[in-house]
């Protein structure tokens, strides 16, 4: 690298002073150009990204890992996709978010602004790279990328591309910045850059947001994965429960808002536990459940206190009996990680009482756990979701990626 | 103490959720019966307030500290109004913040709740402590507060009064908490509760505000105080400018919306400079100059590069000649610190480009720094001005206290 990360996020501070002053307009041509170039491209990205995966099979990379790696032909297309989704979406920035004239004649608004500069540090999957960089730039942000040292040459393709295109909009090429770095150095010189950079944003594991939140001063949005309960209530339709949380353990198991513990009522154990037993054997998901549990599926594992902690991500599932509403609401309370947790019901009381108290980033009613996200909600593209409470809860898109200002127009007004 | 901090955290916790299920109107009898209380017993209050003094005095305690520790017929009447304000102001639990329902039938909102336990720091004034409790119980909150040592019996009774309220208001003694303890090791104990606790608020100097940042997982909304600048235009009203920037100079020197920088226009310098000097020659206020500056008035203090980056929270102002808008937003751009910048003008396209592109929390057009905050932009009582990004910029209030959480509603929807 001939440019010091200190070097990018001042760079990454002056474009985002030319962003403040673009209008949404200009930054919407910029997301359709960055799509068009994304196409133009198409050949040298994909031999880039054959290099990668190729050099990273060659290093004894893991299959999962190469498989995030790849940029196949349906996630090229998602990736154009979601830039030109990001265009049409409505401009976050210049939302008046309050406005009152006082008595005194001072006409006082709240308006939304972009955060300034947005750094995101991330894994393997190069649609991260064209995913957040629409994000920031969608909301006027500088962006600055550090992804996996595995993809440096796909995001080195796909980096160029965003910069040309925001160039032709007449935006600032460093709109767009990565970090064009395998060393690891480079994460922890980014931390430093506390004056330039308004928020990080780590997407990965566990111990990644943590080392990265323990280690910099700069306001770091954390995205935590879940752990998800649902609740199967006593006067649930069954039928639907059942359906509910199949999909909700097994549409995707290794995600953040895949279901980790289920939560069965008394009243309904005894019909619905030996449907849920037969279900799950056939997706072959292992059941752990409390003693309450075992008495009506004495052959499955019987959960220890840990299981009511973990985070599987695994088809596993930890089940138990609950004396009703308040003992579920305590036990999520207790166990859950305030990420998404649903409940199963044909009651408004009990649907209502278990929204207004569960304190989770989202609290669903009747729906799968997977469709808390983005996408589903109707935001677009996001760059995670959330389990923080300050700023960005649940997911994070442009909207999330803004602050604001207050205004006040006086004629000479004192105090 | 017979207590512990991680006690008061964990009731604090407990008294939480119980908030989060009562209703605003519950909230609202409570916050008046605060005030009620307040003024049953006033004679103990006063009592305690007295021997306070009389213990701080003793102890060679300097008298601007004196003044703000007490508690004056005015500031009491002061106390009880914000209360019923608080009580009066809409609840901010609650609002729909954004709501959809999506091709798929999910029905999705967004809905302010609680941020949870809010644990706020602070020095001298007590009242300090009754207004952080208005604003933290009108957001549903559960408070800690953490008053300064001198003021304990003072606080004592407050606290009790507030604990007798909320419980009068079927709400838990614990809503309302303070650390009856004068030893500084309070503190850092309060900075490890990071389980219980969703938000500090540290009041006092910059000293304090970073001490605290840095030695805590818990989110900290932090107010440090502002390098406030005024911008007058050549197009400026000259005699409306003279007003605002005397008021914006000496309503009050010694917080953070008064003002430190005024930038002046070359072509408005020769006609402005002489009427400032006078009239804060009149205030007492020495005036320190660049060297365009002296040119005009040659018998005021050159300023050095280090008057530029200077809170001076006293008599003193700098005073530069720019070349225009873009200096002048240059200027602050580089020397400011976000919290508040105005502009005087009469062009209609200075103010908007001002506004636009200064990146502060508040952003003036022909108006008094001094306006800056909760009160002039009615918001009621608040306690403090965020100069962060990130979650509440500026004022926060009640609406700043509150996080939100995502509702989805199905049918059996799955992904």
């Amino acid at each position: 690298m001939n440019i010091t990360v200190e070097q990018i996020a001042i760079q990454a501070r002056e474009a985002s002073r030319a962003l403040a002053a673009a209008s949404g307009a200009q930054r919407a041509k910029a997301l359709d150009a960055m799509a068009q170039k994304l196409l133009d491209v198409k050949d040298a990205l994909m031999a880039a990204n054959d290099a990668d995966v190729a050099a990273a099979k060659n290093n004894g990379v893991p299959a999962p890992f190469l498989k995030r790696l790849a940029v196949t032909e349906k996630i090229f297309a998602y990736m154009v996709k979601r830039l030109r989704e990001a265009a049409a979406l409505p401009d976050p920035v210049g939302r008046v978010l309050f406005g009152r004239t006082m008595p005194t004649g001072l006409k006082v608004s709240k308006i939304s602004v972009p955060l300034g500069v947005v750094a995101i540090i991330y894994e393997a999957r190069p649609n991260v790279t064209t995913d957040a960089a629409a994000v920031a730039l969608k909301s006027g942000n500088a962006v600055i990328l550090r992804g996996g040292s595995e993809s440096l040459g796909t995001n080195r393709v796909l980096v160029k591309a965003m910069q040309e295109a925001v160039t032709e909009a007449g935006l600032p090429a460093t709109t767009v910045q990565f970090i064009d770095s395998p060393e690891h150095s480079v994460v922890n010189e980014l931390l430093k850059q506390d004056k330039y950079i308004d928020v990080l944003i780590p997407r990965g594991g566990k111990s990644l947001i943590s080392a990265v939140a323990q280690n910099t001063r700069i306001p770091v949005l954390k995205h935590y994965n879940g752990i998800c309960h649902q609740y199967v209530a006593a006067s649930a339709d069954l039928k639907m429960a059942l359906d509910v949380v199949v999909n909700s353990k097994t549409e995707r198991v290794e995600v953040c808002n895949a279901l980790e513990t289920l939560l069965v009522d008394e009243a309904a154990a005894r019909s619905f536990l030996p449907m849920l037993k037969t279900a799950m054997d056939e997706k072959g998901v292992e059941l752990r459940g409390c003693k309450r549990v075992l008495e009506i599926l004495p052959d499955i594992v019987p959960a220890t206190e840990a299981d009511w902690d973990e985070e599987y991500l695994a088809p596993i599932l930890s089940v138990r009996v609950v004396n009703g509403l308040d003992e579920a609401i305590e036990h999520i309370a207790r166990h859950g990680s305030g990420h998404t947790d649903g409940i199963l019901t044909t009651s408004l009381a009990e649907a209502r009482e278990f929204t207004a108290r569960v304190d989770s980033a989202s609290v669903l009613v009747n729906a799968s756990t997977r469709l808390s996200g983005g996408g589903d909600y109707g935001m677009g593209a996001v760059v995670g979701i959330s389990t923080d409470k300050l700023h960005a809860r649940g997911p994070v898109g442009p909207e999330e990626l803004c602050s604001y200002k207050w205004i006040a127009e006086g004629n000479g007004n004192l105090r």
